[in-house]
């Protein structure tokens, strides 16, 4: 008898998603950044386009926070905003000191297509008001991001902007972030109609093909 | 000529309190908490009935947090998100160990009246949607507090949960949460019709008068 395998929903999901997965994960940007070879303009051009994000993605989070079920379901979540708006804020503040970005290059810079569809798929599923869809975003928000972080091997002496960023996105804290975006995921699936599972699953492969636009996007010249 | 003071909102609605205010600030749990003269039953009643708002306060403030204007008004939401998740639940865990409170014991302590009052004041002002109805409420809980944690003095030798609980409500650190959810208050009164300041004013009152009937509700057999 062949061998019954339990597959989270979220792992059903990411399985689906097929090459889309590793067209983020393993991003050439992704590779450049640790080995510290991403060139200036690519990285400035990540930089202020992915710190936008900040603030969609802590109100994202915040909403979950307000929506799950219990306070053990929030307390994770707060600790996380709490990191987010603390030690990553202070990564993008030294980062554009570093390559030299002033608070006038960011406001001027206008936003690129890709980083106001995937601030628009954040804000959607806010106002979606649904708890299963706000996660859906942030499992993949922060799951393809661990999945490089876990996956890239830093080499030694690269600038800290490369180093740091690959360190907030791996390593045992930022794993256990991950695990617990799913597992409120997983549970909320299994109260989920074929209706919501629907909608839960084209949250999931929209924000993923914009990760993906969104990183190609900072070699466009 | 008369020298024109101007009164922020938030301390209009405070002197508009009047005794109210100081039926708070200056309750008997507040001065025996600091001599630390509580009686075992009242903490142990109070820290039952007051961790039971844990849940409901951080859905008050992640909502706040979630509707905020800018992502610089909500960052100190996050880092207090934390802090409340984090130091002042260990407080209440080691408050019910040094009491011999178990969780059965919690699980099947129904809530007071004043409990279940002042948990629905803040799930209603979640309900409205409205930022300075659910700042109006952040407000008094968090600024009461200060008052009295800055007014009482502390004997020596009390217990840890007359000290850490007394630490946790006054200090620079406390203090600047409280000027951050007054001026976030102050600055959306500015732009509220007559309609929604009354409505605040209300939200406000209610808080006040129920967290005097809380402290009350702690000395009822």
């Amino acid at each position: 008898m062949a061998e019954v395998t339990q597959v989270s929903f979220s792992e059903q999901l990411r399985q689906e998603a097929g090459t889309a997965w590793d067209e983020v994960a393993r991003h050439r940007f992704t590779d450049e950044l640790a080995a510290g070879t991403v060139e200036r303009a690519v990285m400035a051009k990540y930089a202020v386009q992915d710190h936008r994000f900040l603030d969609a993605f802590v109100v994202l989070l915040a909403s979950m926070v307000a929506a799950a079920r219990s306070l053990d379901d929030r307390i994770p979540g707060c600790q996380f905003l709490a990191l987010i708006t603390g030690r990553e804020n202070t990564y993008f503040v030294r980062t554009f000191e570093a390559l030299r970005i002033s608070e006038e290059d960011r406001r001027t810079t206008p936003p690129t297509e890709a980083q106001a569809k995937l601030e628009s798929i954040m804000r959607d599923a806010v106002a979606s008001g649904s708890l299963s869809e706000i996660l859906a975003v942030l499992v993949v928000c922060e799951w393809t991001y661990q999945s490089w972080g876990e996956r890239v091997q830093v080499e030694t002496g690269v600038p800290f902007y490369c180093q740091e960023w690959v360190d907030l996105h791996r390593g045992p804290y930022f794993g256990s972030v991950v695990d617990y975006l799913r597992g409120l995921l997983d549970r909320e699936a299994a109260g989920l109609n074929t209706d919501e599972k629907a909608k839960v699953r084209a949250r999931f492969m929209a924000t993923l093909a914009v990760e993906k636009e969104f990183f190609d996007s900072c070699y466009e010249k």
